[in-house]
């Protein structure tokens, strides 16, 4: 039996939605990687009722419970002494701990200037300090401690890690949470899992679903999932080393099937392929954009090091910027429209010989929701990538509403500069 | 007492983290519009047992629970088997319906041109038409029904709403959900509750509880949470229409204590209150950026409509084009390099006279990871807001990585051309 651990997020703004919770996935693949399932994920708000309601679910068949959040200095931040309530344990003020926290919130009022009322910072600083006695003491990152809650003794059952909910402060205390003794012994026992992941570009689920079936009796120890996302047909394994023969199974079948639609041949994402494509080949990329209003740019130098080969971006909204900045032609404009195959193709040479790029990208579209037509209706997109060894185009209908056609426009646009490097037959450079 | 529902989100990709849950938040929305609170959200994976765990855990002390997914046509989609195990119900083959979802699919397999095995389609389709003895069936949007299915007879408890995972095909069946008998009874005597948000920008979170504090005792009938995002510090109050004019003494209060703070009167966001402020005085802006790569322009044109006043962006990365396309001078460039304040402010000119835009923004800095000196560290960024009527600078400081830093800048700069827009007395157009 693999071990599972269950997780509480709390708080009425990811309950109502109003926030995403980033702590829930960021746990689970932490938790993967130490050889730990996770089995059901509870979100509650602020009411202490539903929280131990949600521990007292989670205990019995979990052999680890973890908590986000709820851990702040005012009196509504209830997760510790619920949990405390949940295992049994009576809650005690940690002198020491007190004293740490309180050099932690001077310094900080020092640092941002605040003039908060002395009194009210001593309570929120007392409060943090309050702990279930017996409970394993995570240092704060920021002003909160981490908890490991044991059951109280005489009692059996899995313990609560409690952690704060600031992402940043969660992520920051992980180490000291697997060094503590509870989690360290749990995790003595366990296997990790490996996970490997297939994308594919342009291939159709029912026929990655026949394939499946077909492989089915040599692949049964393979937990495979696939997800459709943003056009990206993503294949996610996780498998016991030992299953390793399994995988080399699944990974020569999707690559006979569907070889021609791979990513890439080791599961790294688009953004990562063109990056290392550029690089390779010592090209720089630039790009002419209207609909998408710089997020393809801003994709472009989201990767670490991508100055290396992104010169950068013109967003020309208006057509007067489209011939200003990027000499688009008038004439194209009148003639074509701005949305045509035409203006993608003068956009792309436009930000190639502005920025003096080796690769030029275009993009025009109508997002919406304004501005569709009959003939060019909300979602009609057009592409150009132009580049030293040839050029791609491409026209696109695309569902959705104006943050959709946007994002899946930036998407597309990456793919076809991936397809245009990876046919750029020019030897890397020595 | 107001009534409550619990969600039930299925699927091993959610709980694993890779994709995000849109229903969740949907249904708590169109809950919270009908008067239902969300108590608890569980998120399941593939395992029948936690499916039913989650039903158990929710039907207890709520007065309806939702699932969403695992009501495909394979045999691991087992929601409508276990919701009616957990209800008491056996399952049965609703011949009527089989013949309609056998309809929508034959349509579907015609429109793609799909070659399906007959056999294992007209099993899907089987498959698909059992529900449980007694449920009330929400007819197919897609091809899965959703249903509605109370306690067996002579058992008591909430009833369990059974709706598809595809967030269309989710939220087109939700008239049918609001509808359904069991659901329109319950709901006879739900209270909506309204929703007010305030925001501020450069408030400080402790302030806010003292204020709360101050007026509790006056208020006790709101929902008040607060919550710090991108440094802005929301205020979201739920409350009766009869609690209507404690909400007027919580408003009052915030702006006798943060009235400068204050992004808007009407809870409008930074995207609305600058478009509308530049609608207002027929002013155009343009950006000059470096390190966010295009990511202010696209947060600019996000907005439905911003064509009428946004002209464009140019992402200058290197500093060759940050002199070639923004005029930046390369000695100023030289003499206080080009993370600088005079730079910031020479992008933004640059913007404002290349764009012949009315406002320009400036914005440069290092995000990270690589990039940082002892004297500009990772997370140092300059802004610069230029105008007819003024100019605005700001030097920042932001923690965080690359993404964070990004993402923090593109919200301060938004701020900024806020504040300048708010400052710049200059009567609307008429």
């Amino acid at each position: 039996m693999r071990l599972r651990a269950g997780v509480v997020v709390t708080g009425t703004e990811v309950l109502t939605g109003r926030v995403a919770d980033r702590n829930g996935p960021w746990l689970a693949e932490q938790l993967r990687a130490v050889g730990v399932d996770i089995g059901r994920l509870v979100v509650v708000g602020d009411r202490p009722d539903d929280l131990a309601a949600a521990l007292r679910h989670l205990l019995p068949d979990h052999d680890l419970v973890l908590t986000s959040g709820g851990l702040g200095p005012t009196a509504d931040d209830l997760t510790a002494q619920v949990v405390a309530d949940v295992q049994g344990r009576p809650m005690r003020l940690d002198p020491a701990l007190e004293g740490r926290i309180a050099a932690v919130v001077e310094a900080l009022t020092r640092r941002h200037g605040w003039h908060g009322d002395p009194d009210a910072m001593a309570a929120g600083v007392r409060k943090q300090a309050r702990v279930p006695d017996g409970a394993h003491v995570l240092e704060p990152v920021g002003t909160a401690p981490g908890l490991v809650v044991p059951p109280a003794p005489g009692r059996s059952g899995a313990s609560v890690v409690v952690l704060p909910g600031p992402p940043s402060e969660l992520r920051a205390m992980w180490p000291a949470v697997l060094a503590a003794p509870a989690v360290r012994d749990l995790l003595a026992g366990a296997e990790p899992l490996a996970e490997d992941t297939l994308r594919l570009w342009g291939a159709l689920e029912a026929d990655l679903a026949a394939t499946l079936r077909r492989i089915e009796p040599g692949v049964a120890d393979l937990e495979i999932s696939t997800c459709l996302r943003d056009g990206e047909l993503e294949i996610v394994t996780r498998y016991a080393p030992s299953a390793a023969p399994q995988l080399a199974v699944l990974r020569d079948a999707v690559r006979a099937d569907f070889g021609p639609t791979l990513v890439s041949p080791d599961g790294a994402g688009v953004d990562d392929v063109v990056g290392a494509a550029l690089v390779a080949r010592g090209w720089s990329v630039a790009t002419g954009e209207s609909c998408t209003g710089g997020l393809l740019g801003a994709r472009l130098t989201a990767r670490p090091g991508s100055s290396a080969y992104v010169l950068g971006t013109v967003v020309a909204y208006a057509d007067a910027v489209k011939t200003a900045l990027l000499g688009v032609p008038a004439a194209l404009l009148r003639e074509h429209g701005a949305v045509s195959p035409p203006v993608a193709a003068a956009l792309a040479e436009g930000a190639r010989s502005r920025f003096g790029a080796d690769v030029g990208i275009g993009v025009t579209g109508i997002a919406g929701p304004g501005g569709g037509t009959s003939d060019k209706p909300v979602g009609t997109v057009h592409l150009a990538v132009v580049s030293p060894t040839g050029t791609r185009a491409r026209a696109l209908r695309l569902p959705g509403g104006r943050d959709q056609v946007r994002h899946r426009t930036v998407v597309t646009a990456l793919h076809e500069l991936r397809l245009l490097l990876a046919d750029a037959h020019v030897p890397a450079r020595s």
